[in-house]
């Protein structure tokens, strides 16, 4: 088929060998004819570069140049674009996008840290340099969410894009549901599996999905990138009672990030929720990855899949790879960095909707009614309330879901208990997806 | 906003103004200031045409120029792109496609019928012609699956890519299952409600299901489209009680297009199937559209929304005018005509699959012994056989699974019992999906 083919081929240094960068290589080498054909051109990785040119990575690295010093490939007139997959918000990575988009080098990266901080800049540079920048393995992995955000739904005012953004935490989280074990217990194991880092705080407390949401969220209003923005909660706090309390009331928990516009600004929060049954997140298991986007004409669009793993991520940095073959690319954030306006953040208390409340208390007379008058007193009205004593090694559950309200009264419930010696443990909020 | 707007506006001529029409002006009347910011430019409606002009649409069109002769639009240097929207495979949608690709006009279509049946030949125009040929709207309504296959699933050979593709028909099965009703009393309501049209032929026999099905496979394949490689069937035959069957064997019934490559070639097919509760497609209810790719790096995508109604074709329609105006497109089914390669028809018989069949018989007996030997002697054996004699007022209903084995099996089985007097009607096989 190389008679078609209507371009050069596109040379391509790949910086990063870890999982995800060998996967491309996986993926170019198998791939490669069809690719070609999609593409309008070859796909050819020129050269190469990581921290440790002498780790076995499992893939025969032979047939690339080993760069030394990556920076250098920003100016290499053999080099059509550069592929960033070592990670980190800030030091080699974003030095290394600085120079290529200021040097107008197209440049695809799967860096969410790195864009959720310093998104907006490097957006910039690259509309000064005239060059791409492509990042739809930062969100979702395999999932093209990125440009179903940027494209596909760009017709629609958007009223809020969500999804579950973190497959470690959806394994966790559908883990402990399926087997009624405690959050701990199947960490380590995931950790043992390899579907949890040895340091796990990025994912578990919710950092790795707020970086994803920043940049959905960006593409969804059309405003600036606001990682602080974001309210964060992670799911270390869920234990096994929870989600067979939520069980019993018809939901499932999990770890959402949401971002939502309205008239007050713009809302953007990671924070385990309970999920309906019938909402299609409920039956996003393991460590599948989601994203719902519900647009004023297009209504809801629901896009699942895979969202980490060398082989999806892989997917989506030569699905970039192929864009900037054909040449179709724009800006990077759906419109001019100068058209992306500031965020205003809405006051979280505002906003109205149903929660869940979970409190370990001491077993003995007045606890319920102390907690049903701080209730009262906050003017939180009460969906249902039980309480279960059996089997609690420490102390007495009790959980309430509440009427839909504004949090603030929530929050002020659980201010009228604090320092409250009922407790046992610090009560746990968690809000209900409608 | 218009200060940061990097074009003139992009000029737009709407042919045909049903409810889909009605949308698209609708859809940029409201959204338009987004729109602009997203698309670098505003785009405008600047000539409209129909058969009809005197009918009342329900939207203001006193802002357009009215063109009686559509075909003057693909000459005309004041409209830079045409959206058709009237329909039909062949007769004035054609003649103006042609027309305008011919020129080099950027040319956006909802018109599944067309692309089809010509869609090979349109895209060797639109290439000649150096222009756009769009057509996101054409599958799954607002669902960005075009996009999704031909630009973020790229770098994937697909091994198989289905779903289901007509909302008309998942209303009617979803509500028969729910409401336990037949096929008639569900069509007449869904014609009542206007959910279904007046001859509903197209929908119901899976006609336009097979449309949409020729488009996702050359998609997902790079093979030429080829409509007529498509075994089409559509959901006429199906009854109360095979949804009742399907129920208790733990599967709900779903009219699926699904395009499989093997060694063997291509395989098309549009028909009810037996879909597993645990798969995302039994969980695709009403009206909704969902399409699933299975690819051999991104592994299983899944994408939901809704397939019809003038809200959401309107979202793609303009999804592909803010492509247009971004010049972000390439080749209409995502590589050269000339890279696309002819379909090798794969044999259906050497399928290998589970089946379910479904007879009405007479109630004596020897029936069953009957059966149980054609099956027996066409090789296929059997997982499980239900026979329920009660309620059934017109003979006996005879239901069986089969075991995974080859699809020519099941069709000797069919043929052996062919003219046997104790079929009551013409038995019914759907297969299982896996």
């Amino acid at each position: 088929m190389t008679n078609l083919h209507r371009h050069a081929p596109l040379r391509v240094a790949l910086v990063g060998l870890g999982t995800v960068g060998g996967g491309v290589i996986r993926l170019l080498n198998t791939n490669g004819d069809l690719i070609a054909r999609r593409a309008g051109c070859p796909i050819q990785i020129v050269a190469i570069s990581a921290r440790d040119r002498n780790k076995d990575r499992g893939v025969d690295l032979s047939p690339y140049e080993w760069v030394d010093d990556m920076t250098t490939l920003a100016t290499r007139d053999d080099v059509d674009v550069v592929v960033e997959l070592i990670g980190g918000a800030d030091g080699p990575a974003l030095t290394l996008a600085r120079q290529c988009l200021t040097l107008g080098k197209p440049f695809v990266t799967a860096n969410k840290a790195m864009l959720a901080h310093h998104g907006l800049d490097l957006a910039r540079l690259a509309e000064t340099g005239g060059t791409a920048l492509k990042y739809e393995a930062a969100v979702a992995g395999g999932i093209p969410v990125i440009k179903g955000m940027r494209e596909g739904a760009a017709a629609n005012e958007i009223s809020r894009v969500y999804g579950i953004l973190n497959g470690t935490c959806n394994y966790i989280l559908t883990t402990m549901e399926k087997e009624g074990r405690g959050f701990d217990e199947v960490l380590k194991e995931a950790q043992d599996l390899g579907y949890a880092e040895a340091d796990p705080s990025f994912d578990i407390d919710g950092v790795d999905a707020a970086h994803k949401l920043t940049i959905l969220a960006s593409l969804a209003f059309g405003t600036e990138l606001d990682f602080d923005a974001v309210a964060t909660t992670g799911i270390r706090h869920v234990i096994a009672a929870d989600i067979a309390e939520a069980a019993a009331l018809g939901f499932r928990i999990r770890l959402v990030g949401m971002a939502q516009n309205g008239a007050d600004g713009l809302f953007q929060r990671v924070h385990p929720m309970l999920v309906p049954l019938d909402h299609p997140l409920a039956h996003v298991d393991g460590s599948l990855n989601a994203v719902v986007a519900e647009g004023n004409f297009v209504g809801r669009l629901f896009f699942q899949g895979r969202g980490a793993g060398d082989g999806p991520t892989a997917s989506a940095v030569v699905a970039d790879l192929i864009d900037v073959a054909r040449d179709e690319y724009g800006d990077a954030f759906a419109m001019p960095v100068a058209a992306l306006t500031p965020q205003n953040t809405a006051d979280a208390g505002a906003r109205i909707g149903r929660s869940y409340l979970r409190f370990k208390v001491q077993d003995r007379p007045g606890v319920l009614a102390e907690i049903a008058a701080a209730t009262r007193d906050a003017g939180v009205s009460i969906e249902s309330m039980i309480q279960r004593g059996a089997n609690q090694a420490d102390g007495v559950l009790v959980a309430i879901v509440t009427h839909a309200g504004e949090e603030r009264c929530v929050r002020e419930t659980l201010e009228r208990l604090a320092g409250s010696d009922s407790l046992l443990d610090t009560p746990i909020v968690m809000h209900i997806l409608d």
